[in-house]
């Protein structure tokens, strides 16, 4: 290499500016077809997004990138702690790219592109067979990357480590037998017991007045509107564009429910703190944003449910919801929202399920992942066995594919791997709540509607390192002990409590 | 080169889906900048369109490509006329390309996004000294960017020729002045009479209520909404995205004027129209979409004002109106719309203007922008030149910048000699108009509510061919006589002896 040291650092932050720019490029062209193209445009898409993957693609792996890579690499001592990190990375990716066909990587990016035009459509007609032949070459690529990449390695493994590092089977099992025998008794006593009155949550709440709400709810938890947007999906979610300096959240309105979107907007809201809380030098560097899903999850959904759902916080925002929905709210008090918000029931919609349950509907996920990707069931037999499951573990009958398999937007989006994430987060969230409260008077601030400390805390500990970290240092740095789901458990426990009086 | 002649053939295609792609990459950002995007984020997609850029500029000049289209040149005899004119107009675009410097082709791209989020502010609060640095630095590019390509060329003539190939001043000059010998005693003259009653404009249009009805009018007009979208917009635009399978129009709504999006969204519609004609197998290369802006704006401006304000229009869309809009239309009439949409009357905004005085409008942008080219006035001059002439030729007061000046994001765009386009279109398209006549019974179908004839005749001559013809050669072949702008005169008098009885 002809460089010197320094220079190369020079070219590793121009490499990583490019790719942000390539980044940026494809996830608007995502977004747009989410949010605001025709419906006809999908193959026009898929065309450009090709292009420019196949670009991606030669540029991450050239000779030249391999060369300044390897030498930075090679002489780690002249580079900081961030550099270092960001070596190692790129690094990584390019391995594990070189080792995928360049038209199979491409071929998979078009094909993602037509799966979720098509599951769109699929889901609308609640016709699973339509999207069948879409999800079978999705799992059929996963499965042949993962050999390309790790041969050694169980394929579903290696799905799980993209957005886990180093995360088992074994685990997984544990930790989902463990969450199955607290929850599924904690829902017949729950079944014993009077059902919460949750009618304040319905009515009629026109989409435009759901929506100023919205934004709201964004400035209440503390996002910052100058960078962080908002829009109308299918199935809410989050993107970075670029960089965290531009976020975008989505969510889905439903007129006779307002609590649906209100707490997709404070879940997406969760990781667009995440993301945005990034330190500002980490911007156009693969540092930027959260360090894998489980993190990212235990920040949504602890500000969704342990903030969001707690009684402080229906307290404080209650007389906020009478000001957007007056004629609605007449009558009706905190404690009602409290209790609708957290009633716990079997129910068929994953994004929409209460706490007690949520675990169950992404165990159902996990189980069904694992086998399919195991060779156990073929993706045909996946409408029949998803529906088994629910009948097994919540004991509720699906009545079609759109409330059931064809519901989540993961698998047409390729995330297979990503489902136990929520689970995980949900429990490490509960863990970091025990933790934060050692300083910070948590439930005050938030009756309070100040929620800058509990912020703080997050950013200080969590957001501003962006992936500098691995998730296992981040949960180490953190908690100071081991990774323990009794903490959510108990939380779960305490709430149903609260609620139910058990 | 290495290639055979077929082989080259295939790399041509490939070259232009790849331009295509960065092409849709680099709109996309834009078109979301402008839609959606939150407000503090325009420096991060600068960011990402200056590298994009980079990459844009670095592929049409590499030496790859040079020798590819400089082999396939040397074989002319063996392409078919569509590959001459790809090849024709690659090479042109590379030519240039090369001759301004990559630093600064970047460092213009990078101005013109934070120039157009600046214009955004200055037009809102009305600050032209805000907006004046940005103007300034894109006037000097556009001077330094003529005199590397075409040093020889007067300096305007040169961007003229971007919008219109081989357009003069001296050509717009007299052109102008036609129009202006016509226009202002016409002017006058309705000043004398008594002035038609606009009211039913007027009242209150929910946006919602505006919007159902754009689509409506989309539809009227011919557009296939699986290919055509709508947003909101600052400025009203129309841009293709990635080829003419994905093309989005954006209007503005006026709550208490429902007639100013109304013809907005046909005026765009016109353009959709064009670009969305383009034969299926230009989609992807350089020959896709309209050919000139003059032709571009012929089409637009003609489904605004030929079709859209003519008496039969008005009687057919009247029904519909009254059914989107029944409180507002109780008690009117069809005659009220025509002569309230047909209102000749010296006014601010030219996206408003009427049909007779808009060509003033373009007239002084016209007179502006030759004179700060030529270095006869300084852009800090601009806004009180602006509103002299406004009193000169229109007779009327600018009251702020936001009303003057700064009213166009034209010039933020970068389009310095775009807005002759609009006149001249309005010329070509009543010329266009009498050619159509003499197969088409316009008046007739425009009654039934029938365009397919209309759209048929345009698309067989116009817009099918996308940019396989230059503008002169569309003339020629559609209208087998020499532009004259006497039609256009014609048909403006015409107009006011029906609305005005002079």
């Amino acid at each position: 290499m002809s460089l010197t040291v320094s220079q190369a650092k020079d070219e590793l932050y121009a490499l990583q500016k490019k790719l942000s720019a390539y980044e940026h490029a494809m996830g608007v062209i995502y977004y747009d077809g989410s949010t605001t193209a025709p419906k006809g445009t999908a193959e026009n898409r898929a065309q450009s997004l090709s292009v420019l993957s196949e670009e991606v693609y030669k540029y991450s792996t050239s000779e030249n990138t391999v060369e300044l890579l390897e030498f930075l690499d090679s002489n780690k001592d002249e580079l900081n702690e961030k550099e270092k990190r960001m070596v190692y990375l790129l690094l990584k990716d390019l391995r594990e790219m070189k080792k995928i066909p360049m038209e199979e990587y491409i071929e998979y990016e078009q094909l993602l592109v037509l799966a979720d035009d098509v599951w769109h459509k699929a889901k609308e007609e609640s016709n699973f067979e339509l999207f069948c032949p879409y999800l079978e070459k999705i799992f059929e690529f996963n499965k042949k990357f993962a050999k390309y990449v790790e041969p050694e390695k169980d394929p579903y493994e290696y799905c799980l480590s993209k957005y886990e590092e180093g995360l088992t089977k074994a685990t997984l099992d544990e930790f989902f037998k463990k969450l199955r025998d607290s929850i599924v008794p904690l829902l017949k006593r729950i079944s014993e017991v009077e059902q919460v009155d949750d009618s304040i949550r319905h009515g009629f709440f026109a989409e435009k007045d759901q929506e100023a709400f919205s934004y709201f709810l964004m400035e209440a938890i503390g996002l910052d509107l100058d960078h962080v947007g908002l829009s109308t999906t299918e199935h809410p979610f989050t993107t970075s564009l670029g960089s965290h300096l531009d976020e975008r959240i989505t969510t889905h309105y439903f007129e006779d429910d307002f609590a649906c979107s209100m707490y997709s907007v404070i879940h997406e809201g969760g990781h667009a703190l995440y993301d945005t809380g990034s330190a500002r030098d980490l911007a156009f560097t693969v540092l930027d944003g959260g360090t894998s899903m489980s993190i990212h999850e235990s920040q949504s959904r602890f500000y969704e449910n342990i903030i969001g759902r707690s009684k402080p916080f229906c307290e404080y925002i209650f007389p906020y919801l009478c000001k957007f929905f007056p004629e609605q709210m007449k009558g009706r008090t905190a404690e009602e929202l409290y209790k609708a918000v957290n009633k716990a029931e079997p129910s068929l919609i994953r994004t929409e399920a209460d706490e007690v349950t949520y675990s169950l509907h992404v165990m159902i996920r996990y189980e069904l992942e694992k086998r399919v990707m195991a060779g156990e069931i073929e993706v045909k037999d996946l409408p029949k066995e998803w529906n088994r499951m629910y009948k097994e573990y919540l004991g509720i009958d699906v009545p079609d594919d759109k409330h059931g398999v064809l519901q989540d937007s993961h698998w047409s989006g390729g995330l297979v791997g990503y489902f136990p994430s929520y689970a995980l987060g949900n429990a490490y969230g509960a863990q970091f709540l025990d933790k934060m409260k050692k300083t910070v008077d948590v439930d005050k601030c938030v009756a309070e509607g100040n929620l800058k400390p509990i912020n703080d805390w997050n950013r200080e500990n969590i957001w501003v390192h962006g992936s500098l970290y691995t998730p296992q240092q981040i949960l180490d740095r953190v908690l100071g002990e081991k990774f323990n789901a009794d903490y959510y458990i108990e939380y779960l426990n305490n709430k149903c409590k609260d609620v139910y009086g058990l």
